[in-house]
């Protein structure tokens, strides 16, 4: 299907770095923005834009941080039309290290928020606009959060924010279609002067399906990823992404070369994708931890106890 | 959700079989319908019924065949209320083998064919009927098909076969949701006497998904495999459906025992799963066919190649 709207955003390095603490190297990240900018993705996410005084540089790689002068070095003679976006967590950034968005290769910073945090979302928002981003407010775990709480949320995001878009945040991987389509449907009517946008995870693998079904009720703004790649069971492949949409802007090869040269080597030592843990999380609508957890121990393939161990979980 | 009428196929011994000849020893087979006994699967399909005159016994192992004999020193001694199916496919079986239902193990007999043979397809379920076996007739390909040739095929299994339930397969992997609502659709408003059943392959990752669509709009006959085995990228997810379906009938923990002990370790045997080149056949809407070559050559991971040679092909 071509809808001219459609807005494809990659955040192969933003959300993968979560499995390495965003200690992707300098040629892989150029490997893939190239990838992406000769695909004619529109976004490229990079990583997050954290304070150095909450996380220390020698845990994490540069994508915890995304320091401009870093972000220069990646795009240094790629010719490109990739925007490049980077993530915020509410309570996570010092505001004053954001420049001017038009001293910075940035065009779009995203905030990161629980339901909780809405207001908190909402000032980072108008404050990264004021400065000339294009800002958006992704609502996370949003599988938990789907009560009056969360209208209240929405409504609060259009009346007092400068957000263009607001992504719903299937975190856990738990959303079927059904509930996606009543997500959609919600925030549309809600989100008068804004775009809707879908994350999926792919616990159990419907990041593309429950993607698809957000496009069906009209989100414009999907999140991808390239092989999947992303924390816990990973994200949406942005190679059956660009496969479904027809929009020509797009070309799937560099895509599958990138797949071919870069990301089958990497997965034989980054783990992310179908994995029977990850499952049970997201139909239990669970956060990922104690699966991930589950995967560096030695019982990492004794499914059944920790089936009944989330069961137990949810009973006390 | 619970609706009772929903019936579950395993088809993972059947599927799964296309990847190795049908060549599952006894132990596997017996601890597969073993878990999904406990686990309270309605069907185990376990193999093809091929005549020995079109197939050698050599080269095939015994699920290619499925004597009756060998399905009994399956289920001998096994507590368990699941029925039993074997597929067969038009001009491949010799109707006077099979023995009335009464004197055999097997509750189903499922008639897998293209539209363009409905007429053979028919007068076999009806054969199947009169022997006593509960009918199917399942169209593959019906990606390549969906057209008026499609509607009278619908037209004349309604109006001539005995046949409980017609499939939607979903061979090529190749279908989304709108496509999967609009066959459900029509076929419901066309089989005013049966059931419809979906058979997804996940070659886009969207086999669950598409059979949650199924579900929505009414496909009461559901199939499914252990961990998605089947040939190339698989099939919907068993341990996934019943995640899903909440009927209290069935229980998940004996479908994640198999995985654990039984399919971690066949996987690294025996290829499936979400793979760029099935994927790639799954977009073009193609037969898997000349991926499956693919995996067996050298040039295993050279995706880009690949997706120019289909381009071209269907340019021819």
């Amino acid at each position: 299907m071509f809808r001219e709207k459609i807005k494809v955003l990659d955040c192969t390095v933003r959300d993968g770095g979560l499995i390495n603490n965003h200690d992707f190297d300098r040629r892989f990240v150029r490997a893939v923005y190239k990838g992406l900018s000769e695909a004619g993705v529109d976004y490229m996410e990079i990583g997050y834009k954290n304070s150095k005084e909450l996380f220390s540089p020698k845990e994490y790689g540069l994508w915890k941080f995304c320091d401009d002068d870093e972000i220069n070095k990646i795009i240094d003679g790629i010719e490109s039309r990739t925007k490049l976006s980077v993530m915020v967590d509410v309570g996570r950034v010092k505001l004053e290290d954001i420049v001017p968005a038009a001293e910075s290769p940035i065009t779009m910073i995203r905030t990161a928020s629980y339901v909780k945090d809405i207001d908190k979302a909402i000032y980072m928002a108008n404050h990264f606009h004021e400065k000339g981003y294009e800002a958006t407010i992704n609502i996370m775990a949003i599988s938990k959060d789907m009560g009056p709480e969360l209208d209240e949320a929405v409504h609060q995001i259009e009346e007092e924010s400068k957000a263009m878009v607001v992504y719903i945040v299937d975190s856990f991987g738990a959303l079927y279609q059904e509930p996606v389509e009543h997500l959609v449907k919600r925030f549309r009517t809600i989100l008068k002067t804004k775009e809707v946008g879908f994350h999926g995870h792919n616990h159990q693998q419907l990041a593309f399906g429950n993607t698809i079904e957000s496009i069906i009720h009209d989100a414009n703004y999907l999140d991808a990823t390239v092989y999947g790649i992303g924390r816990a069971a990973g994200n949406c492949p942005l190679e059956l992404l660009v496969g479904f949409l027809k929009n020509p802007k797009f070309d799937i090869r560099p895509i599958l070369d990138l797949i071919s040269h870069e990301f089958i080597p990497l997965r034989e030592k980054m783990e992310w994708g179908y994995i029977i843990p990850y499952a049970i999380a997201g139909i239990m609508n669970e956060h990922p931890r104690a699966a991930m957890a589950l995967r560096k121990s030695d019982k990492k393939e004794n499914y059944r106890e920790f089936y009944e161990s989330l069961l137990n979980t949810g009973l006390e």
